[in-house]
């Protein structure tokens, strides 16, 4: 941070506890945080409960909302009609269209991926996150294709887990769920509950993902134990894969899942059920691995990123996590891998659960709110 | 955690809330936590601003009042005349009689080690920590010798560190403050300001400090570039040396200080001072190591343990760090050294400052009270 940044922090700080209890809902709001003084900005409202936010190239938002459209947003707020394309969706409870993600080769062919709830197509009455792919030509997805089918179908509205991230070698990791009723199949390799799995973009199984030659294992699975993951993001230094996943009632984990690793679910786990009885008794168990940072109480933990822009010097290499829970976003102050420092970031100008948070091609900080009426905010550095 | 404990644990929850919603200062008072279920029993009170605990193999617990007076407490809280033969101290401010610890060989020669502020021997009027021993016989010191005196002698009533902690090896570190006004001395190595110190206990100079062939470098310094670090514990897998030092305004760390690594304080610092002005603008300097862990804002850490006994069976290997903020203990789960989560203990059952922890040869948790009629709380299990 900057000598001039950090004396207009604590300039500003006094002027600004007026501001903050006066609180409304934001809409060009200040507050101050420990390393940067920031401002929300309401790009854009109305959303009906948005899901998944990926960046263009040429800095519009695709925007997911639950119930099956995908629409773009420009950075004036305007927001299109449903882009057409988009597979039909099972739009119930936590179910519907869900993550959305950009190509990392888009320039060359400008493939969308989606993930969805999607219904089974033999006519049955389950149901499983899907992911299909299409090239975005307009306000149309053309040529889309599945290249993701989770197995079993399984009749339940819950944990569709869904986030969509590359690898820097290329690979989707699609991060799934345990289907609730369906959790102690998180623990067993021939079913894709409670798993996060690897697959290159047209859907092919990489040749060395880790149960390849388990005939009793499906072939796309790369770490298996979890509950519902619904955040994810690849580490800027390391390249490695780190996950948050809702615990049950306390026990949100970040884990850095690896190649074939069993994350415990839910034979181990720091939380209790919603009811408050026991799922397990064992934080720790044999053969699972610990993770590398968890929530008690839960914070329902949406999605996360690893802040990599200019915009918030001080934020550089810091996880930053959505919280459905308190309206926040939990900065990890990282060095390196390590866990420093948690701050809670946001949450008296948000007001609202947020369920996507994305870095944008500005350096700028864009949150998704889970709600009717639901907003895409911008956040900056209110020192610039 | 066996399965008894955690079912015990969540049947006692709803029906201890009334009882946390009736608190009142604690004898005998139970709380929830989130593994363990805990009870708070006041040993013995009416301790003026005791600082430092720690246990005789028989059972007893010696207890340093700031004054100057070391007392013997027996479990059931009858608490000893002063015993007699302990240095003058200076008693001022944030000085006086300091930290107490065991020889680890004490079965064999009863040595105890006394930190306190230490007048100008030459009679001028600055002082410093200063580190005695005598052996303990009966209710009286005999053969006390200073072992250690910090240089120079400074006039100031702030920022003493003083904590006594042996390594696996037998030597003995203690942990020093930077006298607050004298801060920037923490960054030169011809002053003991700001430093952690290694020694002998005769006092003298291990062969392999890192700075001994450092002409321009006091010998005895271990660690820099702290502020008042009033705390340390020895890790039990690691053998490592862990200690915790109050920041400014935020920033209080855990560090794990190696030989001659410089912890960055002032230069460095994830705090500002008590006035809110900016002492360094940068929370990283070149050549300077990062915090382990860090507070913002400050809880105010007074020491710290690792817990390694039966009683508390999820809390083992965990760091327990006593804070005089809050009146808590916060507890750090580690996973060998990684911090995985925080958890705010005790803080409903203590309501005063906590001044020191330690583990009480029965597994329990003893705190000592940062009060003129400081109260000594012992901490058990309350499902066994
Ligand atoms: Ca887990
Ligand atoms: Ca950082
Ligand atoms: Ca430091
Ligand atoms: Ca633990």
């Amino acid at each position: 941070m900057s000598r001039t940044t950090q004396t207009a922090f604590v300039t500003l700080t006094s002027a600004l506890s007026l501001c903050v209890a006066l609180w409304q809902p934001a809409y060009g709001q200040t507050a101050a945080t420990e390393r940067h003084q920031v401002n929300a900005t309401t790009v854009a409202e109305g959303l009906n409960f948005p899901w998944g936010l990926a960046f263009l190239p040429n800095g519009d938002a695709l925007i997911t909302e639950k119930s099956g459209s995908l629409r773009r947003v420009s950075p004036n707020g305007a927001i299109s009609a449903p882009i057409k394309g988009v597979p039909d969706v099972v739009y119930k409870s936590q179910g519907g269209l869900l993550d959305v993600a950009i190509d990392p080769n888009f320039a060359d062919t400008p493939w969308v991926y989606l993930s969805y709830a999607e219904a089974d197509p033999a006519g049955g009455d389950g149901n499983s996150t899907a992911v299909a792919r299409g090239k975005l030509n307009g306000n149309a997805l053309t040529d889309v294709t599945v290249i993701f089918r989770g197995a079993p179908k399984y009749k339940s509205g819950a944990h569709f887990g869904s986030r969509l991230v590359f690898s820097p070698q290329g690979h989707l990791f699609i991060t799934l769920g345990d289907r609730y009723s369906a959790m102690d199949d998180a623990q067993t390799l021939d079913n894709h509950h409670g798993k996060v799995v690897r697959i290159w973009p047209d859907g092919s199984i990489p040749k060395d993902n880790p149960f390849v030659r388990d005939d009793g294992a499906l072939d796309a699975i790369w770490s298996y134990g979890h509950r519902n993951v619904q955040g994810a993001a690849i580490h800027p230094e390391t390249g490695a894969l780190w996950t948050v996943e809702h615990g049950p009632k306390g026990g949100d984990e970040i884990n850095i899942p690896e190649a074939g690793k069993n994350y415990g679910w839910p034979i181990a786990t720091y939380g209790v059920d919603y009811d408050g009885s026991v799922i397990s008794d064992q934080t720790h168990a044999e053969g699972t691995v610990q993770p590398h940072y968890y929530w008690v109480p839960s914070i329902a933990t949406s999605n996360m990123i690893f802040y990599t822009g200019d915009m918030f010097p001080a934020w550089q290499g810091d996880a930053l996590i959505a919280a459905l829970k308190g309206a926040k976003v939990a900065r990890l102050d990282l060095d390196g891998e390590r866990v420093m420092h948690e701050e809670s970031l946001f949450a008296e100008l948000i007001q609202q659960r947020i369920r996507d948070i994305a870095q944008g091609p500005d350096g700028a900080i864009y949150l998704i709110t889970d709600d009717r009426n639901g907003r895409f905010i911008r956040i900056t550095n209110a020192a610039e």
